[in-house]
C-alpha cells in the first residue's frame, strides 16, 4: 500500500484564521488514486517544525505534499528550509522567470527583487511549472525512495498543480492499487437505531471492507471502504451487493449514494421531471437559492427567488397580507404559506420554498425564542407547511432551516412521484 | 508557554469526504486564551495510530484536544482507546445515562443497548457534560502532568463543551499568558509590491512581533502575531503603534482591521450611515445576499433580494426590458444596470447590487466565455457597471462575482463618504 501524509504550512491555520481546504483536495486526488492519506497535519512557519515533521512523516509514508509558504515575503519559509533539507543549492529557472515576469506584467506590477526570486529552485527538486500563479510548484525524491512535492497554498493554483502535474507524476512512478469507497445516504433512523437495524448484516462484513457511520442533521451516511485493492472490479461488485443487501433490509431508509446532499437529491428529481422551482426566503436570506444555483444546471429548473427580509418586500412582491404580519407575526405559519404561495405566483413556478424565522442573536421572545422558523412548500396542489426549533446561532440556524426546508420539499416530491 | 496539539480522527477527514471545521473552532478558543496551539493533526479510526499520536504529542505539549470517534456505533473506538492508554477500567454515569434517555424519548428514539453504552466512561476521566447531545466530553490528566481532552465531533456539541467545560477548566488548571493577533487588511497593492513598500517598518520589528502575509483575491491581510506575553497592554500598545506608523507609510491601502471581509466593511458603513441596500442576482444566485445576511444585524439595513435566473423574473419583476435581453443577451452591460436600478425600485433601497454572467459549465460562447460577469451597482445618484472575468470553475465564479460585486459597492460608498 502506498501512503502519504499531507502537511500545511502556516501560523494562520494553527491560531484558526482560515478553514484548510487544501488538504481535502489532496485527499481526495490520492483517495482517487489508490494513495492512501494515513495523516494530516499542520504546523507552524519554523524552520525546525518543517525539517522534523518532514523526517518523520518520510519515515512512515512514501509520499509527502506540502503546501504552503511559498510566496515572495519573509514569512514563506518552505523552499529554504526544504533546500536545506536536500542540501541543495539554487539556480534560476529561466521558463519561471519568463512566465512571472509576462504574468505581472499582465496585471500592470512592477516586476521587482521579490519576484525574482520565486524564479530561484533548489538545484535538486524537479520544477513543476505552475500556469496559474507565480509560484512554481516541486517534485524531491528523498534518499529512502520517498518522494516528496511542495505546492502553493493558493486553492487554485495547488488544485491545477495536482491535476496536471503531481498526479500524473504519481501515477506513473508508483505502481498503484485501488481505493474504493462507496457511500449510501439513509434518511430517517438516527445513528443507534439505524445501527441496531443493520446489526447482522455489520457482523458479516468480510475484513477487508470497512464500515463508517456518518451522521449529519437528519441524515446518516454509510460509508464501505476498501483499500490496496488488486482486483478492483471484484470488490466494487462486492460493495455493491453489499448495499443491495441494504436495500432489503432499510428500503424506506435508503435516500440517495455518494456525497449527494439533499439539494442535489431534489435537483435530480426536478430535472427529470421536469418541474421548475421558486424560493421565498425571509431568514435564510438566500441560503436556499445558494444551495441550488451552486449546482450546474441549476437553471433548468430554478427560476428565481425572492429575499424578503423587510416586511415590505413579504408584502408588496409575495403578497403577503399587512394584516397577518400584524396580527400573527412575520414569524408564523400563515406568513410562511403565503410566502411560499405568492412565490409560486410571483415568480411562476411548480413548486417553492419558503422560510422565516428568527436567527438572531437578536429578536427573540419568550413564544418565538432565537431559533424558531417556519417554512412552508407550496406544490400545484396544495401548501403544506413546518415549524422548527433550528438552534441558537445564527450560522447554524440559517444552515438548519435551509436544510430543513429542503427536506420537506424532497419528501412532498418523493410522495408526488409514488403516488 | 503553553502548547497544545489537536487531534481530529476519522477517516472522512483523511478520503477528503468532510472539511474539518472543528480544529479551527478549537485553534481560535485557545488562542483566545494565550494556549498555542503546535500542531494540528488528522489520523483515521485505528488505536495504534491514535495511541502513537497521543503519545507524541504529550512529549511535546501540555494540552492535547481531541475530536470524533464518540458515538455510539462500532466504527467509535476513541474512547476505548483512551480507556486503554490511560489504564482504565469503565464505569456507568448516572447523570448521563438520564441525560441520554430523556434526551432520546424527547425525540420519539427508542433507547436500545448502543445509546446504553454513550454513558459508560472511563474511571480516570472527569466527565465533561455534553448538554446538547448523548456522548459526553472526558478530561484525563496524563502522569506527565499533560491534560488529554475528548470531544464529541458534532460542531454544535464540541463548541458547546469548549466554552462551557474546557476553557473555563484550562483557564483555571494554568497560569496563562497572552497571545496577541492583530490583523490589517489592505487593498490595491500586490504581494510583492506591499512587501516593498513596507521593507525599511518591517525590517524594524522587534523580534516576539512576527509578520505574517495573508493574500486573497483582491486583498491582503498583514498579521502582527506575539506569543506568551505577560504585559499584555504595552505589546497591544506596540502593535497598535506598528500599525499606526504604516498608516503613515500606506494610508490609501489600509481598508480595515482583523479578519472583516468585504461584505462586513460594507455592513459597518450602511449601518453607520443608516442607508439599505438590495441585491438582483442572477449567476451568483443569492450568494451575495447571503453574505450579508449571515452576518448579525444585516436587518437594519438589508431589505431583501430578487434572484433573477429566469428572463422572466427579470423582465417581471425588476423590470429589465425585453428587447434588451433579446438583442444584447441576458449577460450585458444594460441588463445588469437595469437589474441593479430594478432591485432599488422593486424593493425600496438607497443602494442595489446586480450580477449577470455566466457560471457554467455550459452557456459559454466565444464572446462571452464561461466565467463572463457584468455588474452593476445602483446607488441615488448613478448606476455604474463593470465586467469581469471570474474564472472557469462554477464555484469560484460565483464566488469571485460576488467578492466583485461586494467591492464595487464598497468602493463607491467610499467614494461618497469621502466627498
Amino acid at each position: 500500500m502506498i501512503k502519504a501524509t499531507i502537511i500545511t504550512i502556516g501560523d494562520e491555520i494553527l491560531i484558526g484564521q482560515i478553514v484548510d481546504t487544501n488538504s481535502v483536495s489532496i485527499a481526495k486526488h490520492l483517495n482517487r488514486a489508490g494513495i492512501t492519506v494515513a495523516e494530516k497535519i499542520s504546523i507552524g512557519d519554523t524552520a525546525t517544525q518543517i525539517e522534523q515533521t518532514l523526517r518523520r512523516a518520510l519515515d512512515s509514508t512514501q509520499v509527502v505534499i506540502i503546501t504552503g509558504g511559498l510566496g515572495p515575503t519573509k514569512d514563506d519559509i518552505t523552499k529554504y528550509t526544504l533546500a536545506k533539507f536536500f542540501a541543495s543549492d539554487f539556480r534560476e529557472d529561466e521558463a519561471v522567470a519568463h512566465h512571472v515576469k509576462t504574468m505581472l506584467e499582465a496585471r500592470g506590477i512592477v516586476y521587482n527583487e521579490l519576484n525574482h526570486s520565486q524564479a530561484l529552485v533548489p538545484e535538486k527538486c524537479k520544477v513543476l511549472f505552475n500556469y496559474h500563479g507565480t509560484a512554481p510548484g516541486m517534485w524531491f525524491e528523498d534518499k529512502s525512495g520517498g518522494i516528496v512535492i511542495s505546492l502553493p497554498g493558493v486553492p487554485f493554483e495547488m488544485e491545477h498543480l495536482m491535476e496536471d502535474e503531481v498526479m500524473p507524476r504519481l501515477k506513473a512512478h508508483f505502481s498503484l492499487h485501488a481505493n474504493i469507497h462507496r457511500t449510501m445516504i439513509t434518511a430517517g433512523l438516527p445513528e443507534s437505531m439505524l445501527a441496531e437495524r443493520i446489526a447482522d448484516w455489520e457482523d458479516k462484513l468480510p475484513p477487508y471492507i470497512k464500515l463508517a457511520y456518518l451522521p449529519a442533521p437528519n441524515i446518516v451516511r454509510l460509508r464501505l471502504s476498501a483499500y490496496d485493492i488488486t482486483d478492483e472490479e471484484s470488490v466494487t461488485a462486492e460493495i455493491e451487493s453489499l448495499f443491495a443487501q441494504l436495500n432489503e433490509i432499510i428500503p424506506q431508509h435508503i435516500v440517495g449514494f455518494e456525497d449527494a446532499s439533499m439539494q442535489a437529491l431534489v435537483h435530480d428529481i426536478l430535472c427529470q421531471r421536469q418541474l421548475s422551482l421558486a424560493t421565498a426566503e425571509s431568514c435564510t436570506g438566500g441560503a436556499i437559492a445558494s444551495r441550488f444555483t451552486a449546482m450546474a444546471g441549476a437553471s433548468a429548473y430554478f427560476n428565481g427567488g425572492i429575499i424578503a427580509y423587510a416586511n415590505e418586500v413579504k408584502c408588496n412582491i409575495l403578497g403577503v397580507n399587512a394584516k397577518d404580519i400584524e396580527q400573527q407575526g412575520a414569524v408564523s405559519e400563515t406568513v410562511a404559506r403565503q410566502m411560499a404561495e405568492g412565490a409560486r405566483r410571483a415568480i411562476g413556478s411548480d413548486y417553492a420554498i419558503a422560510t422565516t424565522g428568527i436567527a438572531g442573536p437578536t429578536g427573540g421572545t419568550k413564544e418565538k425564542p432565537v431559533g424558531t422558523v417556519w417554512m412552508a412548500v407550496a406544490t400545484p396542489t396544495r401548501t403544506i407547511t413546518s415549524l422548527r426549533n433550528c438552534g441558537t446561532d445564527r450560522g447554524q440556524i440559517i444552515n438548519r432551516a435551509a436544510a430543513y426546508a429542503i427536506e420537506m420539499l424532497y419528501k412532498e416530491l418523493k410522495n408526488n412521484i409514488n403516488k
